[in-house]
């Protein structure tokens, strides 16, 4: 199978070029950037002597020449414009933005117009744990967000246990990398070491995107709070969820069964750390109860599991691979 | 008014001595360890040229020659021992330990037998904004915990507010200096850096406290769920609490009110950073909602704030000076 | 005696203002930078509750009619213009630039073309250690480089000793903090997190610096091999300087004799470390020897030692005050 | 090929396990600890469905029965006894302690009594770039340190050029896993972050193997001062070295020549860093000259190449395999 990856100088690129270099069944025949015309290991340096691929000026034509599949690493709304035209021209994608994830309505109120309605309808929200029968048989995959993913994970096997009327809280920690590449105050190293901060506590844009998935599965229509914060490290993100439930069941047990089957999902004994999912496709989930209050810890390295490897999961569903083929097992740690 | 600082080799204990060296009423008499018989700048070598002090091994009666009031910066349990005989010596004693701060049961529950009941039955809980008339007559003081004091600080302008039977989340985010010097698997450098966990889930020792005294200035019987984490930065915590309330007030302006007169409270239009309380007694607060569900994000130092500055704010109201008095305001930032 | 602040927006700014808050006998009575009207806490929020003043859009002849002395926390270049006019105007000058440290030939060559040659001729290089005296008399002082402090602070002891013809090596290692607040992909959080790198080896322009001051104090010509690294920390700096020296002499001897009346450098007989230093004016110095060869460790804070406070002590001689007056000495440690 | 791991509970035993896994031709047939008697997840807890390994109380024989080569990942002195063993029954060993890369007097001198004089006459120093051919033939490799990989790396391709009588100076920064798991007051999270200081300057025992091997090369006998610096990253190192050469050479253009042929080393163009070999066996180095003096930079992961990789490295060509095989190329960036 021949792959694309478009937008390769982001951290989700470079992690998309990393996983499918080392891939059983795709080869990269395209990549491309909004500029063109250099080599990939000028934008990423560590992958001198490891990859000599050239990088084009984006041009879904020449993509559609010679790629079955498509990852787009994209901006949302620059996403759209690209994936009507490659699945026009009978390319398979993969979009890691945000522009197919939600409802037109909702999408228009936390991003901009929906400009490719069309295909928003048939698209398929790209989390395998939930949807893996409609991945399968998808030409267009919405990679989830990073916070959606841990969130859902962690809220999944309780879908039909959250007592009605109360809120969700959901606290998540995420590493620098999940804001990208592009400067501000904000990701300056002064600004993040020695400090921890919330950001567009209880306004995140991943706030209606777990709310629509988790209302859907639960048949409710439950009060998301939201809040994320920027923690001083570069990859991974920890999320706590906070729930009460209506009868006293137990969790732990729950979640074990909920998840027995899924090798990509660990739940453990002992509260999960980032540092072992770091590096993987690993979600690690931790749960313990006060009564009907639940706590449940979720892990999962943002750049992977949030993102590129979870792309190459659904890839691989999409094309009738094993859904695990070349996905990462190694952490980073120690 | 001369000072001792029992407990000198730790965190709090080199907190104490550099706001104490600089305070305008406090004079440092003496300074003891269990050890003893050192140089102040052998334990903390950046005291060099600053301080040419000795370290004595502890010995109240030495104590009470030559000092009015004794800072105790000792595990919990062994400054149970001192206190008794301190106060019995005449001597005024800020215990920053957890040894007074909670009822003899739950005390019991949580940590040891207790073996000095009678000191615990008048002795005043160290937050100023909570308890600051009775902190001025009492001869003995506990300091609060630093996740007690970041919480209630959050917490206490919502005490007539919270819904009844509703849980109260706590997600409590500290710098790696608030598990003290001692060596341990999880304060090893590897072990923290680019690492996110959380420990002692709803189980941890500081949740009752939190509990006793919300309930007792509520009048209530809440149920408090606190959950902490270790993050790889030194020094100040994030706290985010989670509440519902019965009716629908304007969170914001009622903090805002609640805190008008208190200088060392600053309530913040954005959402607060450690790194702007860090090496200051200022406790930071920011406040949003949806609804009925309250977001209150709280920062100080755990160090200062936390135990040390904390514990000078309280010896100033029990030897009848100003409280703020040679408390630290200047940040570390950047 | 009023003192004005020149570009406060910047790390340099924010640590001028906190000196001079709890300085005994400098007010502040202006604060400007190029923007103007805005209050300081809008630029440090930090600072919230500690100072209400505002900033002004820079005009000299404001700051003529209310101070005695400026401070210039400001770019090279910028920094000459008012430089000029503010010594016209009968205001004493502390600048941080590099404007006036340096040569006019060496300054053109490393900068841009010097526009203000006749203050260039009477400026004094701003190194207590070194110039205590010229200090006292001068109205204009060129506060030096961080590196440059700490390189000729570790140098001056052997100025008489290196061996003529032998290269001297500094590798210097710094906080991130002193490349400023702007933004660039090399102060990226994640550029700089788990990452160490070299940058302008033997080429950076703190080089010509420090020979230029060493030469002079040596009577010699000596090669100057200057590598800086950036290291994740925000603040502080260690340079390791090796030298070859022409007889064989008891290196730490030597030091501890040479700086024996100096408070601010405190010579250990352990390696240095960043931390005791940070927060603070003092210069450690470490030094060792294999035979003729020697190492010697120097650490500073980059923003007080290598900027801020040292500018405070050059203002204190110029102002005829206790050199040490006002001077930050209790460290961030732990 | 069958192999045994020997000291799996470190982060060096965890590499080799993590590389091992993932070996085309290797098998690990055997890992053992001290103690034994638990599984490997146990140990290190990211391997959670990775690998149900179990660890065996180490016993040579049985290593002896099912593997044809071990990798010991043990303390110095230690080694010694399991290699005797082991070669004496048959199996290949590679040692990544320091027990048999340098002769008995200089060992002697830095670690302790030698017990194993036999075998140290004909163990091989396991650099392949130096030793290749020997390594091929060898039946124990004694595994370089981490400082003398980097530092070697950097020096050969000056082995004729370097100034007879001219000191060489290598000034090293090291992650903190180069100093094991073990718990010391130096590896305190609050010790190490935002904190930079050298140890052991100029005594450390790294010193005399780099010195031995680069005067064996260059038929020299070249004073070596070696002072390595704890930085607060976990994994990676790099080291400057300076050297005065004695014609004028472009160094650059040697350097590029002399490792033409190299996979894994990497000659850059501009100043090398850790992250971008971090996770890999690259060495990456960067050259540049001021005259006759030369500065190196090099840049490897010191728990891989600095150790487990080149571990694996040389038991690929110990076993005849293609010396690349199943090396780690793609590293942890961003």
């Amino acid at each position: 199978m021949n792959a694309a990856i478009i937008g390769a100088s982001g951290y989700t690129g470079l992690e998309l070029v990393k996983i499918l270099l080392s891939h059983p069944k795709f080869t990269i025949t395209y990549i491309g950037t909004s500029k063109g015309n250099e080599s990939l290991t000028s934008l990423h340096p560590s992958l001198l002597h490891v990859s000599e691929a050239r990088v084009e000026k984006t041009d879904p034509k020449e993509v559609a020449k010679c790629a079955d599949i498509a990852f787009l690493a994209l901006p949302h709304k620059t996403a759209m414009g690209y994936t009507k035209e490659l699945l026009s021209l009978g390319v398979k994608v993969v979009d890691l933005s945000a522009d197919y994830r939600i409802q037109k309505e909702r999408y228009e109120e936390f991003y901009c117009l929906h400009e490719d309605e069309k295909n928003l309808t048939h698209a398929v929200y790209g989390l395998p744990e939930l949807n893996r029968k409609s991945i399968k048989k998808a030409t267009l995959t919405a990679n989830p967000g990073c916070y959606p993913t841990a969130s859902l994970l962690a809220l999944l096997p309780f879908a039909k246990y959250v007592k009605k009327d109360t809120p969700i809280f959901i606290d998540a920690k995420s590493g620098v990398s999940g804001a990208g590449k592009k400067l501000s105050d904000s990701s300056h190293f002064v600004s993040i070491n020695d400090n921890i901060h919330a950001y567009n506590p209880l306004i995140h844009r991943h706030a209606p995107e777990i709310k629509e998935k988790f209302d859907k599965v639960s048949e409710g229509d439950f009060e998301v709070n939201f809040v994320p914060h920027l923690i001083p490290i570069t990859r991974g993100m920890l999320v706590s969820v906070y729930i009460q439930i209506q009868d006293k069941i137990d969790a732990l047990k729950m979640v074990e069964k909920f998840y027995a089957d899924e090798y990509f999902v660990r739940v453990r004994k002992k509260p999960v750390s980032v540092k072992d999912v770091a590096g993987t496709h690993f979600c690690d989930l931790f749960v313990t109860q006060n009564k009907n209050s639940i706590f449940i810890s979720s892990a999962i390295d943002n750049l992977l599991r949030g993102a590129s490897s979870q792309a190459v999961a659904n890839a691989n569903l999409m094309c009738g691979f094993d859904e695990n083929l070349g996905l990462p097992i190694l952490s980073y740690a120690p």
